[in-house]
């Protein structure tokens, strides 16, 4: 990556943060690029694709490369998590994207737990869990891949294996099992998707994402879900709300 | 990027995965690559781009790209915010690396505060603030950039306006001026770092970066410090812990 592709898309970046560029504007092409910095034409095409994997621009094939107008979803850790938005019969999704998102792809199976997953729930080599796993769709976007793993012994006979999990969500069904998650942990880092992952959550290329591990525990500190979440990094600002 | 340099770091992270290969290996070099798979030289130079970027390889110029044998730090932001830990003399940093990190590049400052960091600590237009920046190192790498701002007419004439904060640091010295932080926000998202933040943290390329800006507040909700970190994504696992 010449080093004036990067000056490039810094001087862009500038124009978008001051709000010369505004969400929808089209941005200089490469001809243009080309003309104002005396650049090759890899190199504007270069500069344009950094805005792209920073989440700040998006291209339109056939057309060019605009102001991003999708606003980044806020995931507010806390508000999620809360125990009046389940009784009020929202699910945990809901916090964040409001009307916003579709939930495509829904798969729930019952498996052998993955050994690292089987780790987190404390169970025994060999124990069988439900898996659901789901796509998060945001105005024709793919941005979350969400895979959640229940001990099957627990669940097994719930909605909780069916496609709908109802009223409140999975969590709100583990409440009237004796074995509402009160507690959370989450672990998070950023890094390059795998190939695979790029293809899924349809990421431009240079895109990272934000890879989200979530474990749910009851009162007596039993672990009851472990939510393996995959998010396209340019479609979210996390939240968390700490007190010392 | 063709789709071959993925399948081969994709290849190669799986033997890592499974323990074949383990930090501080060597990976295949470029001319067993090209042998192996029969791709290009650049398409095997950028598969091991690939697992550098992901933060599991590191290249040594000159010798070879090796299984990375840094351990991610791990951030856990409950513990680093606990009072108990501030009672007992200790920084806020100390939770996660303990003895590991250096502070270096230590800038203390007044400045007239930029107009996002003013909204956020509530100040008027024009307001100065003590801005503190430093670099954290970790095993001679640069993991992490902070600059704090706090309200100049509150910490101006205290330790917080000088390199050396004293024992348990600046949130200790806010306590004894009646304004311990009890509240925190943190808002994160991850992007591709720009040039001078790549240079800054001696990032390689395609390296991402996770991006904190945390908020204090006193007991009355008073805004009196913004953190803005910029991590290494590479070098960190961050966790929160939540309750219903």
């Amino acid at each position: 990556m010449p080093e004036t592709a990067r000056q490039i898309a810094d001087d862009l970046r500038a124009r978008i943060e001051s709000g010369e560029l505004v969400p929808g504007d089209r941005l200089p092409g490469e001809p243009s690029l080309v003309k104002t910095y005396g650049v090759a034409k890899m190199t504007a095409n270069q500069a344009l694709k950094i805005l792209v994997s920073e989440g700040l621009a998006v291209a339109r094939p056939g057309s060019g490369t605009y102001v991003r107008e999708f606003k980044p979803i806020r995931r507010v850790a806390n508000d999620r998590l809360s125990k009046s938005r389940r009784d009020a019969g929202q699910s945990i999704w809901s916090a964040d994207v409001a009307q916003r998102a579709l939930v495509t792809d829904v798969q729930v199976y019952e498996a052998e737990a993955p050994r690292q997953i089987g780790r987190l729930l404390n169970l025994g080599p060999g124990a069988a869990v439900i898996v659901r796993s789901r796509k998060f769709v945001v105005e024709d976007r793919p941005v979350q891949i969400a895979t959640s793993y229940l001990p099957a012994d627990l669940v097994r006979e719930t909605a909780i294996a069916q496609p709908n999990t109802g009223p409140g969500g999975s969590y709100a069904r583990l409440a009237e099992l004796g074995a509402e998650p009160v507690a959370f942990s989450e672990e998070l880092r950023a890094r390059m998707p795998s190939e695979e992952e790029r293809t899924a959550l349809n990421l431009a290329a240079g895109t990272p994402v934000l890879e989200i591990c979530r474990t749910a525990y009851t009162e007596d500190e039993r672990p009851v879900e472990v939510n393996q979440m995959l998010l396209d990094a340019g479609s979210y600002v996390l939240e968390y709300r700490l007190s010392s």
